[in-house]
């Protein structure tokens, strides 16, 4: 998958290659749509999972375990949107993404991977249907999106 | 699956029975960038897969099999972001869902149901690894677009 992962990247560098274009600036505001789409559609699910887990929704097992479903597969789509030059102090959409993902592009990286690899745990244990475990799971997911934020996301 | 995706449907509804509210209203804005998001993933995804079936972008199996998965999965996640009076006309925010939506909302649940089923096609098809087939199926999944946004979507 990291080969596909890489093509996928290299698709949208590629695009951009023909800086200072309209066309490229076309390509680095589909990007941008592209991550903050990805992020919303797994705030979408993320979001109903939360007032479960803080006991303001009832538990469904099916529709947990649908939710934590997408949030790992959606988990794995938005690396590729953020392509060079589409920080906030580039662009003129909106967006809070610092300059530092870039700089420090490694540690994103390894940052945006942890939030795919906690929430395929979440994944494998909203199955067990064993709510404790579900919370505790839970609140590591969430902790990768902290982190992630606390560092590269204006606040 | 579908009892589960009744069990999402009523939570939204439930959400927006409180009516007038400043919280309803938020729950309706939530609604719309929801499923407009889902769209913008799904697009996201498309795109580049119109290319490879144009020509334009050469054919990656692998990645190609990996975005007609996603858009499988998004397929399934939209309907639930049509709560009731979320239509171009009762929103301040921009959106192009027009009110034959709710009005015949058997046939659009019938049309976003099409979009599920030809993509989960296209995935069967795009493991094959076929382009003829691959791009024949394209097409069918497309006509599900265009068939829903010719009556369902503001121009």
């Amino acid at each position: 998958m990291n080969r596909v992962a890489n093509t996928l990247i290299s698709g949208l560098l590629l695009t951009t290659a023909l800086s200072g274009t309209a066309w490229a600036d076309d390509a680095k505001k589909d990007a941008v749509e592209y991550r903050q789409s990805v992020y919303q559609v797994i705030k979408g699910n993320f979001a109903p999972m939360a007032q479960v887990v803080k006991g303001e929704a009832s538990y469904d097992a099916d529709s947990f375990t649908l939710r934590a479903e997408r949030v790992a597969a959606l988990s794995k789509m938005a690396l590729e949107g953020f392509i060079p030059e589409t920080d906030m102090l580039s662009m003129d959409v909106k967006t809070g993404a610092k300059p530092n993902i870039w700089e420090e592009w490694d540690d994103f990286k390894a940052k945006n991977a942890a939030l795919a690899t906690e929430s395929e745990k979440l994944l494998e244990v909203a199955k067990t249907g064993d709510l404790d475990k579900i919370k505790a799971q839970f609140a590591e997911t969430g902790k990768t999106c902290k982190s992630c934020h606390d560092k590269f996301r204006e606040k």
